[in-house]
């Protein structure tokens, strides 16, 4: 198997070396062949290739089959025009394999219960899985940019979905139910958006071809005080990108840290992605401090979306699960004056969890 | 003073009602006099009149010195098509007045810090004010329509804000934490759309009128993330009209229940609205179980940024603390076993602590 790597920028080439060599103890114990072929994205791309997605880059995702990515960004970049920002990278490489379904899981670890902020007694047994559509919407409707009208200085988005782009993510929802606890919750704003209403409409009409899933309707500002709420209520939530964006990243403080939750971006023609969900976190990189265990848990996705491998994935898990029980956590884990453990401490400890 | 009195649906004129028990006490304690003009808006509108907005209503609004609104919307009128909505009517006195800044306080009651989902030591001494833009972005950008593209059905909502909406909102911002701890966190998402591009353009500028001030720009699903990680951490937010909407109701789930929350939304041009954020709830309209207090410091507001009236406003706020003490409290905020009280006897609490 062949795996597209790119580490990107950050914190992003020190989880992704965590990882990996997380996966060689894998490829070992279970006799598998990964073959890891390196490519450049974000700023590091801007900074040896003048642009954020090199085309080599893509080549090479095209030819693998999986993509692991580390995270992009970082004030160095900030200043640049919007087509040379690191973040376009990304996105552009979500849009050119139309990685259209991202999957956000968000579990909470029983070990981990009072590291987060909410009270143990209301995210005991959270577990709850957030479908992102990817490839849509707000993040790459046209017309988007600056202009003049009379004189008045104005900026414009658009946010469009057609009736195709919601079906597809919106069935991969009540696919992902049906194996689960056959509980949709669709998220959107439609007592104000247009694309909303049709969004609503396309849910009905597949929801028919799911009988035995149960599904609902949310406003997204409702949703984001039911997450908080009472998360348990929650097993398959769908809802369009910028939505999913942020009430994702709220999710993640139900686990206690962002550097726990994983992704897969699933694609509709080629290779997935997988990706942990925090960014690039410049602020500590290098430092040997960042949680690897966002992107081994990306691995641990990829190995049963992309491979198959069931058996590799669940050891992956229990893995994590040991030491986090073990109380070998990085900084952003660890209560208050409790010693933590470096990104390498605790990578090696999964090793070793796993042999 | 005249209050335009707008009650709506579901338990707006439950709350409604409670709110001016409590605004005569009021009036009789510190002999002032308040002229009340009830108006129809939202279900209630559609129903007698055949429009959310009467216009009629809107004049009411026009001459009074501030308005008082409960709450508009319920699955009566969901199948409505759009322009027929409950909500629009609340949209379009919105945009008529140019309600463009709306206010919402969020400070945690420390008899209340058992009642939220967080942790009593993460929301002890939240004391922050989400400043959001109530008359533009996505909510009013044209076009917002459900069209055909070459057989593809399609929908299309626009985002758009001009230079000066977003300078008279950001300078509200400042001007608030001037008088505040005099930090400001701008919330965008300026990695992907130009509207926040051009949002951080002018907060910076704008900043500099400030010199006093600290601010700094925050990405929204960053924000959505700490506002349950380190709410303290806030003093004044200022964000966009969607990002608020979001925002602002995760937020309320720091106090315990959205049945706390009040606003005030400026105008720019004429009288102020004054409502409880929480919406119509029609599962509980009518049974008397409402909870009344977010819609009487709605009218604390209303006296203290309206009629100059700050020590009325501030007797408010410590007769509902002083309730809340005594735990004399509705549904939303009782603790499991615990009895609850009715909308009426915790009105009648608070009327009692003011005398
Ligand atoms: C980096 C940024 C463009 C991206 C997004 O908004 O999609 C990130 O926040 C994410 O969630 O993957
Ligand atoms: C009713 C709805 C249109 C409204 C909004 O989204 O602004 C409400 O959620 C609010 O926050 O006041």
């Amino acid at each position: 198997k062949t795996i597209a790597v790119l580490p990107g920028d950050g914190i992003g080439p020190e989880v992704v070396k965590a990882a990996l060599k997380v996966l060689d103890q894998i490829a070992e114990q279970y006799q598998h062949q990964f073959e890891y072929r390196y490519a450049d994205i974000g700023g590091i791309a801007i900074d040896l290739h003048q642009t954020p997605l090199p085309q080599r880059t893509l080549d090479t995702c095209r030819q693998s089959d999986a993509i692991l990515l580390g995270a992009v960004g970082g004030p160095k970049w900030d200043q640049l025009p919007s087509h040379m920002r690191p973040e376009k990278g990304l996105l552009q490489l979500r849009k050119s394999l139309q990685l259209f379904a991202n999957l956000r899981p968000v579990t909470c670890y029983e070990s981990l219960l009072e590291a987060s902020p909410l009270k143990p007694e209301r995210i005991k047994g959270v577990d709850f899985v957030i479908v992102r559509e990817l490839t849509g919407g707000i993040y790459f409707g046209e017309p988007r940019e600056r202009r003049y009208d009379n004189d008045e200085e104005l900026a414009i988005d658009t946010l469009t979905y057609t009736r195709k782009e919601i079906e597809r993510i919106v069935r991969k929802g009540f696919e992902l139910a049906q194996v689960r606890r056959k509980k949709v919750t669709s998220v959107d704003k439609a007592n104000v958006l247009e694309s909303s209403r049709l969004w609503r409409e396309v849910v009905d009409e597949v929801a028919k071809e799911y009988p035995e899933v149960s599904y609902e309707h949310m406003l997204v500002d409702n949703a984001a005080m039911q997450l908080i709420r009472q998360p348990t209520y929650f097993d398959v939530m769908v809802t369009e990108n910028m939505f999913g964006d942020i009430l994702s990243d709220e999710a993640s403080m139900l686990t206690g840290s962002l550097g726990m939750l994983p992704s897969a971006s699933l694609s509709a023609i080629g290779p997935s992605l997988y990706e942990p969900i925090h960014g690039s976190a410049p602020d500590i990189a290098g430092e040997n401090k960042a949680n690897p265990l966002a992107t081994i848990s990306s691995l641990a996705m990829m190995l049963k979306y992309e491979f198959g491998l069931e058996e590799e994935a669940e050891a992956l898990d229990e893995a994590i699960e040991s030491v986090l029980k073990k109380g070998i956590r990085t900084a952003d884990l660890a209560s208050a004056g409790v010693e933590y453990h470096s990104t390498e401490a605790v990578t090696n400890e999964v090793i070793e969890q796993l042999s």
